[in-house]
């Protein structure tokens, strides 16, 4: 494992994407926009591989630019994940297909780019919008048809009052995990109810934050690449 | 309307219940023992009917020995609940049902408090007790057996992550009430995430406090007597 | 009941109307602007009718440049609420009056929004504005006057301490909605206090969340609806 | 101003009543028994008056033993304070009545600890209880009594929602201090919804902490000492 | 009584001040501009004096215009409060000054809106500023001066910690009433702390909410109001 | 898929194991004690197995004379799961090896509640117990060890400050489950930072509740499941 | 570093003292009765000395009943702490005092544990109970007292609100750690408001979490450890 | 010690610094822009050094045109802190380094703003970034270098989960400074759950509050003075 240090405010592991079967991630939000250039022409200079996610309006638009000028970014999910070109040197997957549910069009683009990043690492995300537990008879038709793929698990999106990941886990036999979407107004608005009712949920279901379509693409590729080589070899 | 004086610690009106469509209710939490028992010994003086509500355990010892020496209570929905005989002097329901549902076991004790209330007031509580979201198919045979009834609302009882009341809400035609449940350890036990799912449902639904069964019934109740009359006359 | 895809981003479900008593409702809060003009385009294209709420200052403007170029959009309440021709196909309602009252001119817009709704749906609303706790005769004349058309049902809209359901509860036999308002500085502000008022309340009121215009409209117009026929037939 | 030590314990400052109006107060709750015990005798020893409040049920039954012993001390409000004999050396008050209201008979207990303590410091208190919202002809038939005593202060002890003190000040003119009540359950239980209520009051009032009696007591005393010369010369 | 009616929007209350000691008072805060706006003009039609609270940047610009176009508006404590010319009827004061002191710079803008009403309303105001606890040196100068002149009430401004006003409650013998400021940053910041280290003083202090300045300076006026006659006549 | 009713209180789904790839489980949690042995008699009854979780002291002495008097019980994890004989009708599972790590003693309780029902299952838990951060080179030793078995999955236990999932994902390449346990007094004990600080992960991982040792047993076995007959066929 | 294992629960590492400054520290808190006398029997057969902090009162019992039976413990600060003889193998500490300082009664026992800890480190700690900010003249002639002894350091227990570090820190020129303490009642009770107040202190003060008695001693002991040699060579 | 008054909004202690080992600060934030541009003008008259901290965009904006009209000030740390220039009046400090780590690059800003504070007072800061846990080895590296350097304390700033402060602890023998960073989203974001994390480490560290960089610096300083004369004399 060789650590490369970009001046003084970043260091990078190369081999990490190996060894923990996860890509070169750039967390952008909360960073200075200079240190972001930064660490992404290192990158872009080094050869290596990256997503940038949660990128602010206004380190897109610095990161546009940088584009323009030839740096190799390409633009997914609308603007929600950037990704540097390059090798993410992540293991194979597990081939099984990953079901991603949407409760509603609100919560469509936390799961567009929880969708770029699996497809990027090479796995196969499916996908059903706007199949909230208010329209029962639509989910049930959709749950129907994904069960017949036999999918290694299920990726649930919800705001409001979250009660899609519970519905859904009592449906189908695969793992369920519940991505909460800051989606609501008043009380237990911006995702905090649906963060709450999936940690109560009813049925065996895991949680990952508000929002944290990234991390739920990660966790889902990590266990698709685990699992891979049992299944292959 | 007249005002009953019990010694300095309560004042009660007489005319109450036809004027607002509620019965005399005492709720026994929070009163210490001694003045419970003054205020109830005074109604029963005064031949004055009474629901008495949360009672604590020692509480509810106390009352049992009044009745023992012949204070006329009734003991209902195992002892959540008690009945001081006479006139609650409530105005005429409107005959429709009203369905209670309970999305698990340990809901249904609060479920049968508000049951007791209703029919002490005149109203025609029906009930299914474990048909919560998990197991889908069960709601959906209850429901569809009870919307045939016309039932003027839905009485919702759901702990944990309170998803019943919206499923149930995107099902039927009736107005629904969610009546969240402490039920549910660790974030958002007790009835906490239950409430804020109700309160941010996807689908209509009026909402009270956690526990809250007997205001739930007595909404519910003044909601058929003040229809009752455009009905029946 | 057949379903309309929009996209992959939204499905519709016509008979909903009928079935559920409640109209078609696009929540605008949250969606992406162009996945919100395609939704209400594509209902233009279907000729169905429509209630879009809670658009934001970006897509209002957006919206109003829709109305320009043809889409048959009218703005109520001062642009809280977008009604889009055509049937919204609710069942018929109870034609008792349900009386609106707001506490302060500052609960003045959110009530709006639900007479809005309300006058949309076909029901009979009747307002009382700036009659808060604070000046009680003025409270005090007004109910006199509302009782005599024996409302259906109060919806009360009250922000900062949020006392107004309580006392209305407490005048009248016909149930009563608290809607808290997203009014007030400091600790409990933004509607928070009002919110946890009316759930604490002394007598029996139900509640929806803050600001919830939209969602109590849409519960007493399902009341209205459930209630017609009993009264009609 | 002479120290007094306890022990390594506690420090005790003579003639701190007359400098600040306020008497000497112990709050037991949260201190361990051997040291009130200590405390209290040794301001025995020294003829030092005082008030010790909040005693749990296990210090108080060790009060008693010492009062059995010998020690000087009564027990007022059903043992929510104790007075230990001796000059409490509080200035002389302003003789106007100070109006305590109770809201339910829930909050009693906290107001007639209040009251226990205005009485030992030679202030006026005159009381109504039960005279909550719920009810607002029970309570404008009160202040229309009490008005015309004009009195210093109005004290109001509510819990649930707590609107009785902001319905209070806007029928009266003179200043109004809320205290919130531990009584209520679910979201908000506990006092906390009337406290926020409060803070949120749509009229001008101030508040103390939660059952906060004896403080509220203190305030008060400490209001009618500073006015009495004025008054009086 | 008479009531002014303000299109739908708003109902004054005609001889309000003299009843309850506190002036025609409109909380801008929250106000449709419009409706803001039409208030006020009504106000100033009926030659009806008034304070206007907490405009915001909008309100204010909006406001600034009107008084260019004539309205009788003076805009006091840099903006924060506005005086609409025309008798105020609210009762005369107590002499015996009202001590404002501020903990810190940031606090004092807060404390200027409340010295303004105050000397609005005829009540004699004197500050002190940047007395916080962390150079008390400063503070124990200033309290010794203060309580020579016998102040009525100190009302004591304080963010961050807020240990302000319980250091003055241990050094004076007037009531202390605490307004906590939304200043400071992190937990607790806002006000947040302040506020609830003020609820939890160990010295008898009362409160207000976070801000409530004019909340403040009116609770004052109504204790001045209330015992004025007592002194005077 | 046949219902089971158990009077009034429950419904249990036969089939229901295989479906879903879970067993019956009876939350005893927050059930009347007769509510609880009726279902478990029931289900003894029917010859159905199940899992018993979180029982109550007095629940628990109450199953233990069930047991006594026959029904076929075990205790396990020191009773904080008691396992009914019976077929759980679960799917066969992937055979690899599922790791729970445990920060400290105090967690060890939770984590051989969730070792036993995996055990009872079918899957293959190996555990390390006091691996807590602060002794980073213990957890060191132990990943090394781990990491060689190539297991499907990393179940890890923790309270205080939560930070041993955190760590663990970053040196493992399995996907990583973080079961936050309630320890640790203060602010956020009981727990609660430790989920916060697992939802706030810079390393991807999934979370369940507080204590939620069950669940996550569940949802591992789910996984282990679904993945099983992939690698099997 | 040698790992000691206590059957699967358990694992101490030798020489930890040495190279972080701290002794071993068992919280008894949280830890099942038979897993915390198994750590301590194998600590005592290691002759390897330890601190045993925070027993439950049943804990505590069974400790005293090891003590009995020959286990070399010593049971300090009312019970608070335990010692097991053996050595702690800490550093040398600078002998420069460390004061601390309790606001009020109710905050000795905390104070108590933490000397008792610095104590045992061989650290010199020296105290002043009952100096809160309500008294301030008290607190003004401790500190002058002490600062003539140059402590390293001042530990500060304080509940309720708080205020005593903030004040302590603006009047000494050395490092001050404040320490909240579980004492106060209502809103921000149990040390919540003091630990807030705290963290937003106008001055620079560090903080340990409420009732931290014990960290805050090791953070001390650390920091006299680590200068020691810079002060002894 | 002399007061100098800055019109009636500010009063500074000369001789301050001295005393308390703090140079004169002035916390920008929460200040209007017209109140902290004369307190800097008059300081600078005064000839009197200052640190200035937290500048808004716009107060930044109207230092930096008084810096080109001729005031002495520098602009350290990207703007973050100010320096006036002229005598801080601190006491010589201990010259063993102070360490500051951050977990990742979001976190820099904080900590640089840190490292210009200490600079400007005379002390030693080094300095490692990005050595968070999710990349444990970086951090073996780092802290193995820097232990040989003997610091005097450990200043560890880290976001989201917080975990680095714990890991930190575990690892060194000199006191640990946690300082919280508002970097993170969803629950427990923007420092809030590694606040808490640190407030429950299981090692013992202390904590600022979130984003604190400049109390972590004077306390660090303080520290640092304090002991500088028993090594230095």
């Amino acid at each position: 494992m060789r650590e490369i240090r970009i001046g003084s405010i970043a260091r990078l592991d190369r081999g990490r994407g190996e060894r923990l079967g996860i890509p070169e991630l750039v967390l952008a939000e909360g960073k200075r926009i200079d240190h972001l250039i930064t660490i992404v022409r290192h990158l872009a200079a080094e050869r290596h591989g990256a997503l940038i996610s949660r990128p602010s309006p206004g380190q897109l638009r610095r990161l546009r630019d940088e584009a323009r000028r030839g740096l190799p970014l390409r633009f997914l999910a609308s603007g929600r994940l950037v990704r540097l070109a390059g090798p993410l040197s992540t293991p194979r997957l597990l081939r099984a297909p990953v079901v991603l549910l949407a409760a509603g069009t609100s919560d469509v683009p936390v799961a567009e780019e929880c969708r770029a990043v699996l497809a990027e690492l090479g796995a196969r995300p499916v996908v059903a919008y706007d199949v909230g537990v208010a329209g029962l008879h639509r989910l049930l038709r959709v749950l129907a048809r994904f069960e017949r793929l036999r999918p290694a698990a299920y990726l649930v999106f919800a705001g409001r009052e979250g009660a899609l990941p519970t519905v859904v886990a009592g449906l189908v036999g695969a793992p369920v995990l519940g991505i909460p979407v800051s989606v609501g107004y008043g009380r237990g608005g911006r995702g905090e109810a649906a963060l709450n009712a999936m940690l109560q949920s009813c049925a065996p279901i895991a949680v990952v934050n508000i929002d944290a379509a990234v991390p739920a693409a990660l966790w889902a590729a990590r266990l698709l690449g685990r699992l891979a080589p049992a299944a292959a070899r």
